[in-house]
């Protein structure tokens, strides 16, 4: 197959009309679960899923289907990503992926006619957590269920109760009935991180998704006047801290990749410029592919955290407050799309996520890939967020290809 | 000279009472220069010193003076402190110096009657800055003058001019005209640190006051996504600033006492857990009782950060904010106070003050001395500040000793 006249403007043109729903006020998109930007931008799919000649539904859940029937096997081959946004966020992130997939089916439909299996594109309900405490509703139930219990102490910044959200745009909890059978996903998306970008790579074929354990560290020493406290008298709890996230990054470098370490957020008290500080508090957050030597990794940070502690009379206190496990993508499916890439001479690399995605969640049920496109400075979850159109275009043709690949 | 019937209950009861007055609400002492606390508090100390036998009298700056006169020498010993506190303060940090003086001059003249040079105790207006971004407004006046110009632009948080509060206090700038013979000046306060306690002495001979050197050393590296940047393509903001903070503090010990460094305050940006830090801001704040070792330290400190800058791919910002010289206290009164305490059994060390005292300003004009009594834990500027009775008692006694030496 050789994709011919593809629609690089309407590709262009559809994502800048789509980031309109909650995008209005110049900074950035901000589109929350079952909001009314969250409405109108599932509304307006809708309208185009039809014109594009697919039929739509939504699952009971608020996931919105463009479906394009089989006429031989009775199983469905998904794509698509979520429609929601963090706040103030870009046009790529989530719904890139829903019009990219939006246009393959087109293509292929215009093309080829109807396919042996059922295709189908999703613009999943929500995946960022960014309206109500809880991450992945879209996925989570496309897997499976997510119970009214599990939900029922869960409000919105507003004090709205995720329930009354959920009833008030029209959905409802998922039953066990309700269940479809997806013979594979394959999720396209921007990569949210440098590495194509600096590679100079147009695609990226993912085969893991980082696991990732986040914690918070507290080291507690003693507050003490900063001219009347001589070196020796005292115990400085920025100064184990230090010595800590020194140690932290040189072993994670020393690890290698796919290992990333990182502290990102720390707080001093008192956090005053004359006052040795008392207590220091960060956050770590580890991640790699492989579960095993994440857990040696952390093992020996923690180890050296004690001994660190000791050695200055500190005392250390550690919070796990996140254990993702890393979760594989399938070996098929990212060998049929790696040999669509190097059939079609694209210009790609094998690599791992760094970030979240719902194909994390689906994996969990359903054979699914995962295909990355660059992102410019590996900016994301910002208005600066941005892909060259070239490479939003080779995005949907190895979509193209591979959804060709699975289902005629 | 051997002191008996001191009356140490006395003492105690002093301080409860003067702590009164801006210490109401239970939350410690809160008497800002020319507030409502801080005339009432001068105003009952003016009626003891009268209720003392001294003469009372008021500078033009608005310090309180007692004043037992001399019969044959015109020249004038000065003891006393500053009776403004910090915002939630203890209860010795400045009064004890004022309280103390005032029962010397009053054991003195009961003792030993009229001195040969007058004796002085002075409550000083104002050293903390707490109420308007000024300090040691009382030293400054009775050793110089402080000009309108300078004030001019000085306002509390609640936009009330500095001239404004001064004049409805009834007090004004001084003029040249207002100098007076001061012959020596002796404050006694507490410690405002452990070494005292750590050490179990009584007593502090201060020879030197340390020179303090302020930083806000800002390093700029590039925010980026916690998962999706490989270690090697970062540019950790706080992994740099860490780094120096180790080296900042190792090389302090290295020079070892009386250096003391300090990374008091910290702060990143954006400061979220899965964000690698853009940007580390942190104070530095170093100080020393010699100018070429702090001077050196210095040097040696900025080459390494700038170094490790440089290995890291950072930017490095580094902004002086202050530069005190440090002060010696006049060498003669030191030894006649050492000498006291060597002959009358007394439990001193010598040592330097790590903070900042009035003495610092009146050693600019003034042959100066400063003598400290234990806090206990080092705890100061804080309703926690503490010192048992017998060390308090020990203050004056050395005081009294140093006086009757100086006068008599």
């Amino acid at each position: 197959m050789v994709i011919d006249s593809f629609n690089s403007k309407e590709l262009e043109t559809l994502i800048e009309d789509l980031s309109e729903y909650g995008g209005a006020d110049g900074k950035g998109i901000t589109r929350l679960l079952f909001d009314n930007s969250w409405i109108a931008a599932q509304n307006w799919l809708r309208g185009k899923f039809s014109e594009k000649g697919l039929q739509t539904y939504y699952d009971v859940s608020g996931n919105l289907y463009g479906r394009l029937e089989g006429n031989q096997i009775d199983s469905i081959i998904l794509t698509g990503s979520h429609i929601d946004t963090v706040v103030s966020g870009g046009k790529l992130d989530g719904q890139y992926g829903i019009i990219a997939g939006m246009m393959a089916l087109e293509y292929l439909k215009t093309k080829y006619g109807t396919p042996k299996k059922t295709l189908e594109v999703v613009s999943m309900a929500e995946e960022e957590g960014s309206r109500f405490p809880f991450t992945f509703w879209g996925s989570k139930n496309i897997v499976g269920t997510v119970s009214e219990e599990e939900m029922s102490e869960i409000h919105d910044a507003n004090g709205i109760s995720f329930k009354e959200a959920l009833k008030k745009a029209g959905f409802d909890f998922k039953k066990k009935s309700d269940e479809k059978n997806i013979e594979a996903f394959i999720e396209l998306h921007v990569e949210q991180g440098g590495v194509l970008e600096i590679e100079k790579k147009s695609i990226g074929v993912v085969h893991h998704i980082v696991g990732q354990n986040r914690y918070i560290v507290t080291v507690s020493g003693e507050a003490n006047h900063a001219g009347t406290t001589p070196m020796g008298y005292r115990r400085d709890s920025l100064n184990g801290a230090a010595r800590m996230i020194c140690e932290i990054m040189d072993k994670a470098r020393e690890f290698g990749d796919p290992l990333v370490a990182t502290a990102g957020k720390l707080e001093l008290v008192p956090n005053t410029s004359n006052v040795v500080p008392g207590k220091a508090t960060f956050t770590l957050d580890i991640r790699h592919i492989d579960k095993n030597i994440m857990g040696k990794y952390i093992d020996e940070i923690m180890a050296m955290m004690k001994r660190i502690s000791k050695e200055m009379n500190l005392e250390l206190e550690v919070e796990k407050y996140m254990d993702g496990e890393p979760v594989q993508m399938d070996k098929n499916l990212v060998e049929v799309i790696r040999n669509q890439c190097e059939e079609k001479g694209m210009n790609f690399r094998m690599m791992h996520s760094g970030a979240g995605h719902d194909a994390q969640v689906m994996a969990l049920k359903v054979p699914t890939a995962l295909i990355f496109v660059p992102s410019h400075k590996g900016i994301s979850h910002n208005p600066e967020e941005y892909t060259e159109l070239s490479d939003l275009v080779e995005g949907v043709k190895i979509l193209i290809e591979t959804l060709y690949k699975l289902a005629y």
